[in-house]
């Protein structure tokens, strides 16, 4: 049995660095801490985070008092506003990445495009850039949207950070027959690249390919439909506990990648669950 | 014998307007008329033109005496200087929509990009375009040019007015996974659209395609490969004595699409020798 592991594996550096943020101030903080929305799209991150006094709030119609740390994902800057207002210390784990993606999406705006925007319409990222922006836009999920997109003359297009390039490029081709000027800034962050490349290589060569991470993680999922796409036995788990023998049958190899907001202990424990099945 | 014309066909309106152009000049002015090249990629009309006293020239080095027409792609401003300084009268054949090309690809060595050109190397347009933008630039002509497009942050995009849309997608999308930022003008004219659209939808449902216009027009070469691979039953001619009457045999549909350059008269004339084969 050879498993063969996905690079990079574990956080981004995004992920990474909010993880990081919140564990620094989990030290120096004595006052509530709170976060608006997880931190991080993997609830068993989420759960050591509640279990080490971490509160998640879903909104910030109460009064507050404490630290507000701003997720991976950015926030709306009026609730930023409100936060402050409210007099809650607001510590900003915001991804580098998505913080620039929301300068590009504001630059777009600003120089009088219609913004594209390429994600997920509920994604945290996705609803923070465009409080930012500010502007006229429209979001693609998926073709079924290409019909709404209105008749202007100049379309600026921005993605989400963990799109696949796929994507990107099947959308913009579509734009490319509708508009006569477009902008594009390709935002899809390089670990995302690097990641879907590595599934994409590995899953052509393993029996199983297991994609580990939270099932609300976009990353992730788009990680899963790759493996799927080439390699029908391709899994996206959260935990080990969801690895299931019958799997393993007659496998030789097992492919393992991991979204950004995944930890290397779930890799690990996925690798520790594969080597007890095929020990037996 | 069912025979379907392309639409639009006949000359598209940069074409129609320089060819007008010149039948004005040729009756208002006396002295010698000279074009820098052919004025259109149509060797039959060329030659007519000709024979009604129109001069050919290949380069401004010797002195004219006269009038000088410039043709439907456009001009180096170098040239159009040195014409102007020579004594000659210059009448702008250029087509509008050549002419808006060469401004867009202005603006975008302006705004600081790295000019992309997607189109013929050595096609006047092109040469004309990127005369008048002077600044870095690459004609991507084929794949085997990706290699040498440089590290570069940003690059600015505009094509050929007679590119195929397929080609602009398909460069473009190589382009998307190797800059982050790009800014797009999709400048093939509607017109050219319009025709590979309808050469391709005939295409589909004949047993022959005729493609008719000059083997050194780009866009009816265009129109050409687009039939050939559709239907590999097309052909590329320049005039109705080309036509062979094996093409035609068990053939019940024939389509016809033409050049932008191509006038009516050739068009009839292809109809007319069609159906003088098959009458017999």
């Amino acid at each position: 049995m050879e498993i063969i592991l996905a690079k990079p594996i574990g956080y981004c550096y995004g992920v990474e660095r909010a993880m990081n943020i919140t564990y620094e101030t989990l030290k120096s903080e004595k006052n509530n801490i709170y976060t608006l929305g997880p931190i991080i799209h993997n609830p068993q991150v989420v759960k050591k985070l509640k279990d080490n006094g971490i509160k998640i709030i879903e909104n910030l119609e109460n009064d507050y008092v404490g630290t507000l740390i701003i997720r991976a994902h950015g926030i709306d800057p009026k609730k930023l506003e409100r936060a402050r207002k409210m007099g809650l210390k607001v510590i900003d784990a915001t991804c580098p990445f998505v913080k620039k993606n929301q300068k590009r999406a504001t630059q777009l705006v600003k120089e009088g495009y219609f913004l594209v925007v390429i994600g997920e319409k509920e994604h945290p990222e996705i609803l923070g850039i465009l409080a930012n922006a500010n502007g006229p836009f429209m979001v693609i999920e998926n073709k079924s949207d290409y019909k709404k997109l209105p008749d202007v003359k100049r379309v600026g297009v921005i993605t989400q950070t963990t799109q696949s390039m796929e994507n990107f490029i099947s959308v913009v081709s579509y734009l490319l027959e509708k508009y006569k000027e477009i902008k594009i800034f390709n935002t899809i962050c390089d670990e995302t690249i690097e990641r879907q490349k590595s599934a994409r290589n590995i899953a052509n060569k393993v029996d199983l390919m297991l994609v580990v991470g939270g099932k609300n993680s976009a990353n992730t999922k788009r990680l899963a439909e790759i493996g799927k796409s080439i390699n029908e036995n391709t899994y996206h788990i959260e935990t080990s506990e969801e690895i299931i023998k019958k799997w393993l049958k007659g496998v030789k190899k097992v492919g393992i990648s991991g979204g950004a907001s995944t930890p290397k202990w779930l890799i690990d424990e996925a690798i520790k669950k594969i080597k007890k099945i095929t020990s037996h």
